[in-house]
């Protein structure tokens, strides 16, 4: 059962509003899991009557939705839920507005006044709003309040202080949804299940049997729309110090069965708080900053970042990064996390690649007849599956190993979105699988001096082709340790390339 | 390079041959695996001319081989290497005239006279085909022999003892290349090389991790043609004491990298020694033996075994045993083994299913929800591939685990048959897949006591219905351990019948 629930959302009129959540709850109303007694508010600059809202609505349902709304009725019994109110984030009285709207609709209803306030706006928005909130009274209700709020947590680590600062204010830690749609995708939340409940893996998870970790978020599309936002932040804020680091600590918490989400944040924050630091003399040895140039992506011509409308020509901003990261604790000491992601890369893939190490039994004699790791993978977009790779031999044809590929692939062409499981979980109160601030701060704290090194240019930036798997200094460094990256499909052709930027990295440096 | 050979075909004219020797000496071939110095001389009773027999190899190959001979010149260069000769197997003079025969052709084509006697006849013939080729002196040439010989390898014990004494007098041991087609089978030839190369298979490998292993070699077919000769050895001759036990064998004797035949045997005999005898008193707690009765198969009736023609009415014969075997070695103690085969199953596959153990860490309260514990597959036949079964969860469906199966299948549809890689690893010399008489007795050493319950009647014959996976006992003895058979596609229908007999069973024993 979720309680009942006025859902109010701020940016009603925004591009996220449309394409994620008007679908998500469109889609949780159909699998019945949206409250019996459910309210939505929807809030923007601009003047609608309810009925042009819903309208928009139910566009962008047919757009964006998973599921069509095929049945007129149906529809309307979900639309019939949705209110619209003009709202200025500056202006208080509006608030009180909005107050009085929303008890109106809660006696109508008879709904406890259980209040969720989805904040779909720039997060320069984010205070004024919670205060607002907190000082109208719209907070005080006599039921709960939640918080719900999107990326970015702030700019860096005092900002992101500075911000949960005053959102707390307003709402108390356990009050507050932050939302990493990472942690919304299934195989990211599968991770504790697989670990939990299958005893081949635990036998195999630790560092006796595991070399190196790689997670890799890669993308295909460049800076698009979004180059004055992305100029401004880089690959290292966008990706890593939210998403990047979050599949870190849902990989590397080891779980134990029937978890709680207080144990799930725990455990995520051990895993930080293990984390060896970087000072930022050695961001230079431990990762990698880089930025596409001009390329060709699936056949096609693509611009160089500096080229791109709205980057200025002497941009230094990082479109990639790659870090090697230690996590000093029993399970994991000895066995580097190898972590990237980047735009305008060869595949749009995001992955997490587990390579095994030989045991000291092994004869060296096997590693040079093409025989390749063990590799556990998690594929988790936009495929989801995992993969075992191991090697064979046709014992007829003496000599070459080759890898076999044992995989599983989920058949489900309509999962749900990220968005449906995490506004589910958010409506019932369960933030699992929702970034505590503890760990966001813990996520800053690490990235601040690798931020600072950007900044005073105390790294090399690599320019790396568009539409190859990043600059030969990100390949450089597994080598240094012996390793490399998998999964990586480079032609032939590619790889001789890498080798020979390889090889001017090392002169260079 | 494989050195010259003349290839002694003793029932050239029989099904084996046309099945699968021609078609697997063409296949070699046309891979340029025959040695380049090569002459076959045919062995018959009937009278027939060279192009007449020569003729008949081509059909065989139009009907039985997975390449199609297409081109005549290739077929006719294959095919000039082929002679016929009549021979009584019983007169010495045949011998004698075929000593000159083949002294001719390896004059003629200036061969080292290198000779491989493939005995493709009842085993009743051996003792005088060995006797023969020792006294007429055509194993006594200035190259080497070899004897190459199909199963049945003895009827019991005494009689193995037997055989092989008298094959003694004119082949010693290395010389003799006997014949267990299973062991030809690729995925059966990969095992070793799986456990070499992969070290997550070597980690999970040993009691600590395995809870059980279970060898299934169902067939649907029934008795068909050979009634007489069935109704006289029942599966534990026909399949148990050679292939099954082979199978167990090549799984359980870990084989360091880089071994050669010499360490294969070792090893495969150390596990045969390390097999927990039994006594012909134990046989009942330890053994199931069954017989089918009428049934359906694929939609079809089928009749009882006693209803065959050729089986009598009251015949005892197995159709069907499973086995509880127990390895008492360092790597195996406390993991059973199960064994079983049988005919008119409902299923025709050959495979080795290891299930592996609950850690002691997992909580109880895991396996009540539709978890299964991890599987590892090796499908052996008719399909050939490897499966991983793990468990998962959607966590926003709480509540049932359900396994996912990790699979891969080769995708090879004209993969090599057995019979290919053993023929030319006998002319290669290269003894890894055959069976070593210390293994053939050491398998009806421990057979032994089973054969002689069956015959004393110490054990209860149990009937199953055709297309069923075998009788109630044979799930009850793993029942009893606290195990089931895995992959026994039982509808919930049949798995009823089954508990219902179990329970019969429980209470008349």
């Amino acid at each position: 059962m979720v309680e009942p629930t006025t859902f109010v959302l701020f940016g009603a009129t925004g591009d996220l509003a449309k394409r994620k959540i008007y679908p998500a709850l469109y889609n949780l109303f159909l699998e019945e899991k949206l409250p019996a007694a459910f309210s939505l508010v929807g809030l923007g600059r601009r003047e609608l009557s309810d009925e042009v809202f819903r309208a928009n609505v139910e566009a962008s349902l047919r757009q964006f939705s998973r599921r069509q709304p095929a049945d007129a009725a149906k529809l309307n019994e979900f639309l019939r839920a949705f209110r619209y109110s003009v709202l200025d984030i500056g202006c208080k009285e509006d608030y009180e507005k909005l107050l009085r709207m929303i008890e109106q609709r809660e006696q109508a209803l008879d709904l406890t006044p259980n209040r969720m306030f989805y904040l779909s706006v720039g997060p320069e928005y984010f205070e004024t709003i919670a205060d607002n909130i907190q000082a109208s009274g719209l907070g005080s209700a006599n039921g709960w309040k939640r918080l719900v709020i999107e990326k970015p947590f702030g700019h860096d680590l005092q900002s992101a202080r500075e911000l949960n600062e005053k959102l707390s204010r307003a709402f108390e830690e356990h009050e507050i949804y932050r939302i990493d749609h990472y942690l919304g995708k299934p195989m990211v939340q599968k991770l504790e299940v697989l670990y939990q409940s299958n005893p081949v893996l635990q036998a195999l998870w630790s560092n006796r049997h595991i070399a190196n970790v790689q997670i890799t978020a890669s993308e295909t599309v460049g800076v698009e729309a979004r180059a004055g936002y992305y100029d401004h932040v880089g690959a290292v804020r966008d990706m890593f110090q939210n998403h990047m680091l979050q599949l870190l600590m849902m990989l590397a918490s080891n779980l134990p069965y029937g978890s709680n989400s207080d144990t799930v944040r725990y455990k995520k924050k051990k895993v930080m708080e293990a984390l060896e630091p970087l000072s930022k003399q050695d961001v230079h040895a431990h990762v990698v900053r880089g930025q596409y140039t001009a390329g060709t992506l699936q056949g096609k011509p693509v611009a160089g970042y500096t080229s791109e409308p709205g980057i200025g020509p002497d941009s230094m901003n990082d479109t990639f990064i790659a870090a090697r990261l230690k996590i000093d604790d029993f399970f994991w000491r000895g066995v580097p996390f190898y972590i990237r992601t980047g735009k305008r890369m060869s595949e749009k893939a995001t992955r997490i690649v587990i390579e095994f190490k030989e045991p000291a039994m092994q004869s060296s004699a096997v590693s040079h007849t093409g025989k390749t790791p063990n590799l556990l993978i998690f594929e988790i977009n936009p495929v989801e599956g995992i993969i075992l790779q191991l090697n064979t031999r046709d014992p007829q044809q003496q000599g070459e190993f080759k890898p076999i590929r044992v995989d599983f692939y989920e058949g489900n062409d309509n999962a749900p979105e990220a968005y449906e499981s995490l506004i589910r979980d958010a409506m019932h109160g369960d933030p699992t699988f929702f970034a505590h601030w503890d760990e966001v701060e813990l996520a800053w704290q690490w990235v601040q001096p690798i931020l600072e090194a950007f900044q005073e240019n105390l790294v090399p930036l690599h320019r790396y082709e568009a539409g190859t798997q990043g600059p030969a200094a990100a390949h450089a460094m597994l080598a240094e340790d012996g390793f490399r990256w998998w999964f990586d499909e480079l032609s032939e052709k590619e790889e001789e390339t890498i080798e020979g930027e390889q090889y001017a990295y090392h002169t260079n440096h």
